[in-house]
This record gives structure tokens, C-alpha cells and sequence, in this order.
């Protein structure tokens, strides 16, 4: 069994919907049949302080979602499109995830190496491919490896207003999409669980 | 005499010291001689709540920042770079200012049109270009105008952690990037006050 | 009168039909009436060298394209998308313009300073907001002053691959947005025009 | 064994020195001790004409590079850093392996996938953030797996313009990261090789 934690950085706290519920949820049904267990966190929920340390102390949150991180194989990190950007909340997360830049276990291996990190964005216009890059580049030097394909959007026509969540359903491409980033997430997973990178 | 607004977008609240403040401070004072008076705001220091509206109630403290903005004819948009992207502080920022987007004045031109924005970036190391990119687009689409060579940035060498405002001396460049980019933002906001662009 | 300069960027040389000689024109029109006069210019049909000076020799036919630049008051940086970012052709013209990096004039203003550069972008799908952050920020460093909302582009629905040339009709968003960059490039290039920035 | 295939997109033909060439040899010797073979290609020396098709025929000098990606588990792609972005050869090649993103092999995974790509950026200043964010993502679109960590790259302090081939020594950064970068991407290439991603 794997564990798949999915980081849903909407700017919307609950219980307002969110695209990006919809989307993790459908990367999470996509990923159960390779044995794959998941949940969605919805970050903005969370009182997650401005920092680049792994505790800012004083209230902060961020902690309990870095444990979650840690327990799992498999990160799904979900963004709304904001002026071609990703969220402010998803950028919050990559600063906390900075701390572990230079972190190593015991044997002197990052500790985010072995974790795999696919990326799911919404936007109700352009962007995707732009945040699709930051993340990867990010996630990447923190320690996270990507599976080939890890990348799945939805976005409108140019300066359309459409959302995600209100589409009459999931558009071909998108779900064909998912379906190979889960194929090949759970399968990266499971081989650099069963082998992990070499130690220094 | 015209104004200026620098927000420094530090992950760092007040009282702790900021490069940001110092470059900041550097842009306003080569403002000065052209008969602009500025102000800092560090943000991090106000609950500037999540969302994509110009009022977010509920303890929101955008508007007084809202409000300094358009009495302003100068924006000096500063960031630290963290993993190689804009602040969160900073995207922060550019959600709110989404809100103005599709605003317009009594005479159909955008509310933020006429008002002048440049950019400073700070960081340890490499992103420089990159966040100028991303502010230059971001403020561009809400309506601000960009002065010939309006951005300045210093970071040092590649994986280093030098902070700017522990340099022994202002480095020569960014001394004359900085004193270039003063000389063509009031200029430029000068005859953007007496010329204002035409309604449609 | 001023002049504008639209450089087409599509990877496809004449006579193929390019979405961006669409756009090009669209955006040449809607200056038409601010009595501004232009020409476009397809750059995959010259033979312009790899490299960062002004004239790399040996049959590069970048000095004929920098001429037109030098002599026009607006640039329209025209670039298709391709894997989300800009054509091989327009980071190669981005190259070029590298040059003018630090060249000034007789009284010490960078050369293209008083020149406005606009930016459309073209793809069947995502990219646009990354493309026109990418393309300010290098205009902007060499020289140019970007006007408030300068930029236009078209895009398609996510992972769609209809071109702009075979859209039934210019869609009203576009066609809007096109007004309001002609209106405000023509007025910035004619204040700019009057009214120079200031030498050092 | 495994084979690497480094891509050297330097703006300056053979046999001019390059940073890049040196970066690039630093990996493959790095990637030696894996049983691993490389070679550097430097894509300039080439003809490879714009387009997205893996053949554009007439002249077109793409195939030959193409076949020996195809060759290899590994992509060390390397770029130079021009106006904070990878250079129009590096954009070119991104361009032509776009032709791959729908190709499948005869059990329908992509044709791409098992292959691993690691990047290395050179520049005299800031960028190689954000070419690391751009290449990370197109590669990975086409196919590519990108192991924990990497890419590799040095540049200057803010608006320097020392090469790295000039460097004294190789900074101890640029080493341990580029060792790094080897260790994860040999394993990667191994694991996947052995236990190639499962057809749909």
C-alpha cells in the first residue's frame, strides 16, 4: 500500500467548493487501483505562518501538514490559476518546504528523495504550463523525483471565466491525462520505495 | 509632486531588518530629487486576507493598502525570492490587485491606468529575472505602466546565502540600475499625470 | 506619425498562413486610426544568426530587422506558443536585442529608451500569461517602456488545437482588448515621443 | 550499461570554448561511475530547422540528434542563460520534441517514458531557476522522468558577467550538486529501465 497526500492550495476555505477538490479527487479515484491511499488537504483551512522554517512556532500549522508529507509516497499538489500564477497559498507551501532543502536522513539522502510529486492546476484562463514548471522546478530541489507525465490542467478559452467544477463533465483529455499521470506516479512510487536512491 | 508606494513583500514581520527595506529605501531616496515623496509598507505586517476581492471583510486589512496604492502615482513593488519565485506575501499582493482588473474610472479607462510600476527584487541567489517577468505581467494586465528599464535586483552567486543588506558596500551596478530606473519612473509618471491616457 | 514595427515569430516562413500574421494585423489596424503606420515583419524568413551582438556577420540578416526596429516608435513582439513558452524565433530576436543591452545615445539614454513594445501572443492552447511576462521583462531590460495593459493574446481551451486563423470570428474579449493596448501604446509612444526621458 | 546524450545548447558554434561543454562533461564524468556512457552534442554545429515535426525534411539535421535521444536513458540537457531564459537552440529543441508528446510505443506508453532528463544551466547571472522550471516541464510533458535533485547550475552575482569556463575552480556547490545529480539520475534510469512504466 501507498499513502497520497493531496495539497489543495485554493485561495476558498471551506466549506466553499473548489475546482481543486474536484480535480484531487478525481487524481486520488485514479491512483486507488494501483493500491494507492489518499487524502486532500485543503491548505488555506490551516493557519500556516509566512516562513521558511519547518515550525514558525507560535500557532503555526504548518507542521501537522508536513507530517502528513512525510508520511506519504505520493504528493498531488493542486493550484488554482491566479493573474497566470500560482496561489499565494501554494507558494506558502513551497517557502515551509524550503526547510528541507539541505535536510538529509541518516545516510545522507535528501529527505524528500524517494517522494514523488505530480501537479494538478485549475485556472479559468491560461497558466498552467507556467505553474506546472514552477512546481516541478521547486518541488524537484526540495527532493521530490517526477514521473514522466506528471502534469495535469484544465483551464478555458483566453479570458473565459469558466470553473472547472461547473464544466457538464470532465473533458476527455483531461481525464485520459489523469489516468496516465496516476499509471505512472504509482508506478515511480513503488520502485523508488522498493529501491531507494543510493546513499552518498 | 508626486507619490510613491513601495510594499515590501518580505516573509519577515516588523521589527526584524529586511533587505527589501534597504532597496526600498534606496529606490525612494533616488526618487526624491524628482519631487516624488514615498512611503514603505511592509505587508506581512497587515492581514491581508486570501481571496481575489478589493474588500475581503471580516478583519481584512487590504483596503488601507488598497488605498495607498491609488493615492499613489508610483508603485516600487519589492520581493525577496524564494525558491526561485516571488514571495507568497508578494502573490498575495497581486490577487488582491486582481480585483481592478476590469475596474474602470467614471470615463471608461482602467483605475489603474496613468499610475507607474517598478520593481525590486532581492534574493540570496538566482530568480531575479524571472519575478521581474512575473510582477511586470501581473501589474501590466491590472493597468500599471512600465518605465523603460524598471526593474533593479541583486542576488549573489549561484547556492549562496549572502543577504543583501549585509554587503559591505551597495554594489556599483545596482547603485546605477537604481538611479536609471528613479530618472525614468517619474518621468514617466509625470507625463502620464498631464497626459492622461484617452478614454475609450 | 509614428511607426510600428510587428515582428512575427511563428516558426512557419512564408507563404504558409500564420495565426500571427492574423493578430499582427489586427493589432496594426487598431493603431491605424492614432495615425500610426506599420509593416510586418516575418523573421523565419531571414536568415538572423545565433548570438548576442548587433551584427554577427557571414550573411546574418538580423542588422535589416534591427534597422526597422530602430526606426519604428512601436514594437509588436509577436510570438506563437510552443510547449507553453515562445518560439525558438522570438527568444532568438530577444538574443539579439541583447546587444542594445548597454549601448546609449549621444546623451546617455539607452538606445531603445522612448520606444513602447506591445506583445501578442498566439497558441492553440496554455502559455500566453508566462510568453507576455518573459517578453516584458527582456523588452523592459533593454530599453522599451511597456503601456498599461499591453498585451493580447488568444488561446484555446485546455490541451485544444484550433489555430486563431480558423476561428469563425475574432472573439469580442480579443477584439477589446486589442482597442485598449492600440490606444494606450499609440498615446505612450506620442507622449514618449514629445517628451523624451530624461538624460543622466 | 546506460547511455547519456548531453545537449549543449550554446548559442556559439564549434570550436569556440563553452561553459556549457565544460558543465556537461563535469555530469558525464559524474554519471561515469554508474556504468554509464556519455557523449556531447553541440546543437548549433547543426542544422535543425524550425518546426514541430520530428522531420522537417529538406537540409533538416534534427533526425540524427533525435536518433541518439532515443539511444540513451539519459538527457543532460544544457543551456546557456540569455536574458534570464534558455537560449533559442535550447527552446528550438524543446520545440522539435514536441513532435513526441502524443507518440506512443506499441503497448501505448509514451515513446519518451523511461527516459530520465537532468538539467544544467550556465549564465553569468540570474535565470537558471526558471530555465530549470521551463525544461523540467517540457521535458516532462514529452516523457522524461526527472529524478530527486535534478539540475545543476552556477551563474554570477546580479548583473556580472564572468563565464564559468573562467572560473578559477569549480565551486564546491556546483560539485556536490552535480554528484548529487548523477547518483539520482544513474539510479532512476536503472530502476526504470528494469522495471519499465506499465502500458495503459
Amino acid at each position: 500500500m501507498l499513502r497520497a497526500l493531496a495539497l489543495n492550495c485554493t485561495l476558498k476555505p471551506s466549506p466553499a467548493e473548489s475546482s481543486g477538490d474536484l480535480m484531487a479527487r478525481q487524481v486520488l479515484d485514479a491512483l486507488a487501483p494501483y493500491d494507492v491511499e489518499g487524502e486532500i488537504v485543503r491548505v488555506v483551512d490551516f493557519d500556516v505562518k509566512p516562513g521558511v522554517e519547518a515550525d514558525m512556532g507560535d500557532g503555526d500549522e504548518w507542521p501537522g501538514i508536513r507530517d502528513k508529507i512525510m508520511a506519504a509516497e505520493i504528493l498531488v499538489f493542486t493550484t488554482p490559476t491566479w493573474m497566470g500564477h500560482m496561489s499565494s497559498v501554494a507558494q506558502r507551501v513551497l517557502e515551509r518546504l524550503d526547510a528541507e532543502l539541505s535536510a538529509t536522513d541518516d545516510e545522507g539522502r535528501p529527505v524528500l528523495a524517494g517522494k514523488v510529486a505530480v501537479v494538478a492546476v485549475l485556472g479559468n484562463e491560461d497558466g498552467a504550463h507556467a505553474i506546472i514548471a514552477d512546481t516541478y522546478q521547486a518541488l524537484g530541489d526540495v527532493g521530490f523525483s517526477i514521473p514522466s507525465q506528471g502534469g495535469v490542467y484544465w483551464n478555458g478559452e483566453a479570458m473565459h471565466t469558466t470553473d472547472y467544477k461547473d464544466l457538464p463533465e470532465t473533458p476527455e483529455k483531461v481525464a485520459s491525462t489523469t489516468q496516465t499521470l496516476a499509471r505512472h506516479a504509482a508506478h515511480l512510487a513503488k520502485v523508488l520505495r522498493d529501491q531507494p536512491y543510493p546513499a552518498p
